[in-house]
């Protein structure tokens, strides 16, 4: 068979570090949501650019499918192996290649998590904000996209990728965009790369944007009585132009779950969790500004935190969400939903969402980074009962409706996958083909990734 | 002749819409830069994107070239017929579709200009800030990538389009993004026409983000003994993160021809140029810290303008600039430069190029955008003396490879067209031929602007 002979090739070239293991093999089959395990046939683990191209080389030479790895933290199947092949594990590509702190800029190698470059970054005086929930490599952040709770101030990976190393379907090494902070230079490939899920070639090297750690920060909690009164804040507070670093809802349901696994005490109303940067003054203003606009929607039991064990304490729990929610149900698993909308419609898409699951009693905690108007219901699903699990994805198909409907879409920082992959048509039309013919062009063999993003090739 | 079959039906479907006089081939065959007159074979004025659609579902029949048209201000030749063709005019799809203010959005057609756009703004506390010198379309500075004296605040086209509606190259009608602050849904084909060039399809509806007017403002012009002074305190000022909503660069020679252009009466200095939006607190903090950076390095002469018929005077006089050093030799022409570079090497490519124009008997005053590291020297010719255009195009080749050479662009606003072909290699090496690839799948008869950015086609 084709891919036994990729894989000797493989193990000529790589040694040890092409791996068929049955644990390690399963370790990369799986993800954190509800997907079924879906193993490659193998996986490799380079260490250098040029074994990442002759790796491709190879996959390209057997028409073996090649799956990119960063911590399989993807939400919509992005790096499971469906149709088998190669797993590319990029965890022994970790280095930070080059700090340019004078730039505001840094290299780094794709296998690198976002809070290890923070890490590295310490002492610079410069971070990098784009922080989804999970500890995410920054291959796998640029590959889908990813964004998180600062994506209302700093952008998401769109705006903070500046230039990449791609290894393409035919194991080519090719470099997009320069150092520089703009460019008018041919069409955007840095762009197209930025939320391929790895489709068109493997990300080897990213130069990202860094930006200056801020001389005040001041995070927030405050309970409203109803999401609606939340979202109303929300709303006005982003309408008004107020600079927020973070501004981010939890419903009664998420908050439940946040006390019992991080063991916080918040009232069980809804919340908003807020984060503002900048100077000391300008901070302040901000923070009063923000309390007499929560005020005006029935917000209450404002709680400022300055000191930073407590602001870590409070991001940490939102990171860990998704967990906390998870673990409110023991043994259950997610339908994870993530539409975004304009804003005007971010309180009737929440309102509608909370209804429409009550009145189907499916369990599904709301919660999300609404100054994008982004936010997620997690659907919570014996994934043994067939009739919850048809209701969750019933709900969330209604969820991405309501979401194009209101003029959105249905992902706002998770990708496609296959998890999304139903809802393309509706959203793309005409365009989704124009994706395809881009596939086509760039991967003819339909090697990198297939059967995600793009339309099933005939 | 297949253009002539093309123009017939052209005539048909648009009537005195479809026009082939001399006068208006010729106004549609020219440039503001050096490039020689190509007019096209005829001028389509649609008023619907139907109406774009049928024009080039006629051109894709007869294999004729289509070529978008706004206000005919871009620089690199990116809208003259070199290869004849039909040139597609946008100025009567000129209007303003809808004004969203709670999302901060609106949508356009694309003949519609930057400041018509601002004015129909105006009452809404909204403005759109990409700001290229000319009042171009907002098509054209959505196929240019263009950007201005606020990108370093506002970010570029790159950044300010959220999505678009498209006439691919066989006639169907597209769109892209949604109405929603971001998205993982796909491919980022918004990304991937916003600097295309027309070479993919042509812009029919684009939405734009807009931003708030901000609650104060202040500008500031301030003299420096030397280029190399000025360009120091805007690496500084970049460098603590002061939120500058512009700074430009003007040098001695800049300078004179403004003054005479615009009767301003700045000293004969090297200058910056800053505006600083912000609340009326934050602005100040901000001008007092500028104040501080500026005379560490020289800098004198500051003189703040709060009002805003002072403001729109220096605004006025900066975006004429490229006039003015035009008319600063009656006759001459312009090999227009457009360079852009990490910041930390801003201040050597300045020096560098200033040295080298003089060596070598270039007439090039320098001016830009320099908060951005993007600069440009206007090399002014007598297009009929060929030792001098010689001497121009060689100095600017130089420029380009000095800029690759520290990490930079060939082009940081002004695009490729024809003008900067011949540095793709350089700049993008096996990555040019990726965007030919691109090219190929979504124009696979070339009618779409062909000639430009792209390899050409064998």
């Amino acid at each position: 068979m084709a891919v036994n002979e990729a894989i000797t090739a493989l193990e000529t070239l790589l040694g040890e570090r092409c791996v068929r293991s049955k644990s390690d093999l399963d370790l990369h089959g799986r993800s954190e949501s509800h997907f079924p395990l879906a193993p490659p046939d193998a996986v490799a683990y380079p260490e250098t650019t040029q074994e990442v191209a002759q790796i491709v080389q190879i996959c390209a030479q057997h028409r073996v499918p090649v799956i990119g790895w960063g911590t399989g933290t993807s939400l919509e199947g992005q790096a499971q192996a469906f149709l088998g092949g190669v797993c590319v594990d990029f965890s022994r590509m970790n280095a930070v290649v080059a700090i340019n702190t004078e730039d505001m800029d840094v290299q780094v190698q794709p296998g690198l998590t976002r809070e290890a470059l923070n890490n590295e970054l310490r002492a610079t005086g410069l971070f990098f904000p784009v922080d989804p929930g999970a500890n995410a490599s920054l291959g796998g952040m640029a590959s889908t996209r990813a964004s998180g709770t600062t994506a209302v101030r700093y952008g998401t990976m769109r705006d903070n990728v500046m230039g990449l190393e791609v290894v393409t379907s035919d194991g080519r090494i090719i470099r997009t965009g320069t150092r520089a902070r703009k460019s008018s230079s041919g069409y955007d490939l840095t762009g197209l790369f930025v939320g391929a899920e790895g489709t068109l070639g493997l990300i080897t090297e990213l130069t990202l944007r860094l930006h200056g750690q801020p001389e005040a920060i001041s995070a927030a909690v405050c309970a409203f009585d109803d999401v609606g009164g939340a979202v109303s804040a929300v709303m006005d507070t982003i309408q008004m132009g107020l600079p927020m670093a973070r501004i981010e809802l939890m419903d009664v349901a998420s908050v439940r779950a946040v006390n019992s696994y991080s063991n916080m005490a918040l009232p069980e109303k809804p919340h908003l969790l807020l984060e503002f940067h900048g100077s000391d003054s300008g901070v302040a203003e901000c923070s009063e500004v923000f309390g007499e606009i929560a005020q005006g929607h029935g917000g209450s039991g404002f709680d400022w935190a300055t000191r930073a064990e407590d602001r870590n304490a409070l991001w940490t729990m939102r990171h860990n969400a998704y967990y906390a929610i998870l673990a409110a149900r023991p043994g259950a698993r997610a339908v994870v939903t993530d539409i975004c909308v304009p804003i005007s419609k971010l309180a009737q898409a929440v309102e509608e969402t909370a209804d429409d699951l009550a009145a189907n009693g499916v369990q599904g905690p709301i919660l999300g980074h609404v100054g994008d108007g982004n936010f997620h219901a997690i659907l919570l699903i014996d994934a043994d009962n067939a009739t919850e699990v048809k209701a969750a994805e019933a709900a969330s198909a209604r969820m991405v409706e309501r979401a194009l409907a209101l003029g959105g879409t249905a992902t706002g920082e998770h990708g496609i996958g296959i998890g999304k992959l139903g809802y393309m048509i509706a959203e793309h039309g005409q365009a989704w083909n124009m994706m395809g013919a881009i596939k086509s062009a760039l991967d003819p063999q339909n090697i990198m990734n297939p059967g995600k993003l793009v339309p099933p090739r005939n």
